[in-house]
This record gives C-alpha cells, sequence and structure tokens, in this order.
C-alpha cells in the first residue's frame, strides 16, 4: 500500500515527534514504513529478522554498533543499512534526528521487550 | 540483499551525479534501491508496474503530474510516494536534486522507451 496519499515534509514531522526512541511512522511504500525518530543515550541490542533496516541521518551524529563488525559511524546526510538478523544497537551522544526505513509492522526493538520498545504511531 | 555495507553520504553521491534524468543508484535494503537524481525540465508519462515509487526532495522544487490527480508540488524535504500503476509525470522548472526509492530494478521511464531511459549504475 501507498499512503498518506499527501505531502509528507521531514522537518514537519520531526517537529513533532517527542520522547527518544520512539519512532513514528511517516509513509508506506512497497510493504515498508519509513519513520522519524529522535534519539539520545544508548538504545538495546536487537534485531530484526523480517528485514534489513535503512537508517538516514537528518541532524546529529549516530553511532550503530554491530555484533563481530566495527561501529558505523553517521552524520548528518549519511545512511546505512544494517542487515536482516544483523544483532546491533545504536547509540548518540546528543540529540540525533533520523529516518528509519523497515518492513511494515517491525518492532522498534526487534525481538526484545524493554522499556524502550515502542508502539507503532502515525503523525 | 543489504548494500553496500558502508556507509552512504548523500551530498557526496549526489555530487557524482551527472547529467539530468539519470538515476544512480546508491543503496539496496528489502528489495527496494535508493537512488541520487538531478531532475531539470519535464521528464515523460510512465508508470511503474513494479512497486510504489518514493520521492525525497533534497534541494530545489519539483511537481509531479498524476493522471486523473492534482499536481503534487515539492520542496526540500517533502517526500511524496506515487502509487504503484499510476501514470505520473514529473517536472522541475530549475535543477532538483532528489532521492528516490524503487522495487529493484525499476526502469526510470517504466514501460516507455524514451531517449529519457537510463541504464543501471551504482555510485
Amino acid at each position: 500500500m501507498a499512503r498518506p496519499d499527501t505531502v509528507v515534509n521531514i522537518a514537519e514531522k520531526l517537529s513533532r515527534v517527542d520522547g527518544h526512541w520512539a519512532p513514528k511512522t511517516l509513509l508506506e511504500a512497497n510493504g515498508l514504513e519509513l519513520k522519524a525518530a529522535k534519539l539520545k543515550g544508548e538504545f538495546v541490542w536487537h534485531n530484526h529478522p523480517e528485514g534489513d533496516e535503512l537508517f538516514i541521518v537528518i541532524t546529529g551524529e549516530l553511532v550503530i554498533q554491530l555484533a563481530g563488525r566495527e561501529d558505523v559511524r553517521l552524520g548528518p546526510g549519511d545512511m546505512y543499512v544494517v542487515p536482516r538478523d544483523l544483532d546491533h544497537c545504536p547509540v548518540a551522544d546528543e540529540e540525533c534526528h533520523v529516518l528509519i526505513m523497515d518492513a511494515a509492522g517491525v518492532v522498534n526493538t526487534g525481538g526484545v521487550t524493554s522499556e524502550m520498545t515502542a508502539e507503532q504511531e502515525w503523525i
């Protein structure tokens, strides 16, 4: 499904995201959802068996720790695809604004239930 | 497939895109490809039966004409999903830089063969 049938502005949507580690869904295309999130601090180690996860950094700096691989360091305009099933843990020393694209319905903490597990919500 | 296994910077990739209406592939995630393109002038009417097409405008202004619907007008940071099968024709009065996400292997002009039909190329 393709939705919404309207223009979506990244900055306007990010201005409406409250809290950290709580992605909000902006659009759906080809069974994938694009979400906006504000990140600060360290997340939890997890993975997504449903598919790859694309990060696009809008502002700030994000480090993605990867199991058995070197950390990936992202600044504004940087993108990285975390492969399906790969354990990873994002960290942001200062608040960082990102877009994240996942298979529709993916939970932010994967199979790990944590206080950081977020309900899906569209904005 | 998730690739490449490296950080991809949007501005750096766009600086290496030559010409107009010739998208270059930057990354693949979940069977979709994210491409960078420079657009100027009017494209050709076409559609993509393989899936929805996501546009993200980085710089400039883009109008997407849609069959039987009002035009969609996008500025920097704006995104829009053209639904699968819907005839559309992008127009940019001045040069516009965009990211486009399509099903892997989608041809820029859909089923229409035109002088604007581009070969797939990674950068």
